[in-house]
């Protein structure tokens, strides 16, 4: 069982080692986070919403999209890693304000006016 | 200090109590990611390398990345839930191939011979 | 009747006016350029595909769709110009391409097989 | 030399001989826009902004960027075209309307003030 501290960690230590903190401006790993995102959407774009819901029964689409989900989540954690961001906490911060903006009641079942998390 | 699978928890009852979850498809998961992605790219957009990395000095600049951060790693976490992907554990394991991959002496220095995370 | 080529020639008189053709760098561009796709995205984020393909019948949602295709082609726009891609050109040898690779008769209704445009 | 209009109704031939007409919804579209975008920001990630001036010069790269400026540009065709979208004249709606929003003197050198072109 990891904790998520520990990622951003080892990943601090990856680029250490290898001297590319140098390319790890906020700037360029936004990049890189935009263009990982770039390549799970490609996995998704020819499914309908539900053959998406069972893309993960598909072992060689599945590892692809688990693998595209990993990288998502080492940029997105290397980037609030550079910028000093507490990610955990900044996401525990958001969905409290959701909770109290969109009232489980008035919004029950309606995506059209209010964004559903975020 | 937060426990990165209570996030997950937490998404899901946000919206099993709206009954958003009828459209937390992974398709549309994605696109919400997508767009998520395109907000924080365009905080950095006009700024240089150096400029981006002391983004967070200015208070608005900075709480306005915070909170993108936050939505996209908020889309990721509900994403990955509903592809039953443990993310946490698929990071690791593709930070692991990466430890493998690129030989650190090897790759000292370079970003062009290889994606410096992912 | 407007021809393509005013339109590179309109968006560099508009830069070189304001003096931003020092922003104007292919790498920022290419953020801007992602930035708006993602405003697109987040327009048909939660409808179905079959709802997408009347977006254009609500005026008010309409008008933002168009305005957000409108803001991706004037980066593109701009992006090509400042590379010195011809934009149509590439497009068109693109598009030759893909009639020879995907024969009509072999992939004909399957999406799964081929990217279907590009 | 070839005129705007040619390309969209070459993309429409294509799709009617192969039956993808079926996976080309506004929201299917729309993705594969995206998808395509973060393979041109990929190309340009780990560049200084005045590399990415010159990546051209590099025949490979070179050749990379302008197969995605062309991907990118068919999809925004195609979608524009099932949206019945005349995109020309709606980036030629939004430059006229920049041109009065940002006057020339009152943002001169400034990107921070406005978006530069949309």
């Amino acid at each position: 069982m990891h904790a998520y501290g520990d990622l951003a960690e080892r990943l601090r230590t990856f680029a250490v080692q290898r001297d590319w903190e140098q390319f790890h401006t906020p700037k360029n790993l936004a990049m890189a986070l935009s263009g990982e995102v770039g390549e799970l959407v490609a996995e998704l774009q020819w499914l309908t919403p539900k053959e998406s819901a069972s893309v993960m029964a598909d072992p060689e689409a599945g590892a692809r999209v688990r693998a595209e989900l990993a990288d998502i989540f080492l940029y997105l954690t290397r980037l609030a890693d550079v910028l000093g961001v507490d990610l955990l906490q900044a996401a525990h911060d958001k969905i409290a304000d959701n909770e109290r903006r969109y009232d489980a009641e008035a919004y029950r079942g309606s995506a059209r006016k209010a964004p559903p998390l975020a």
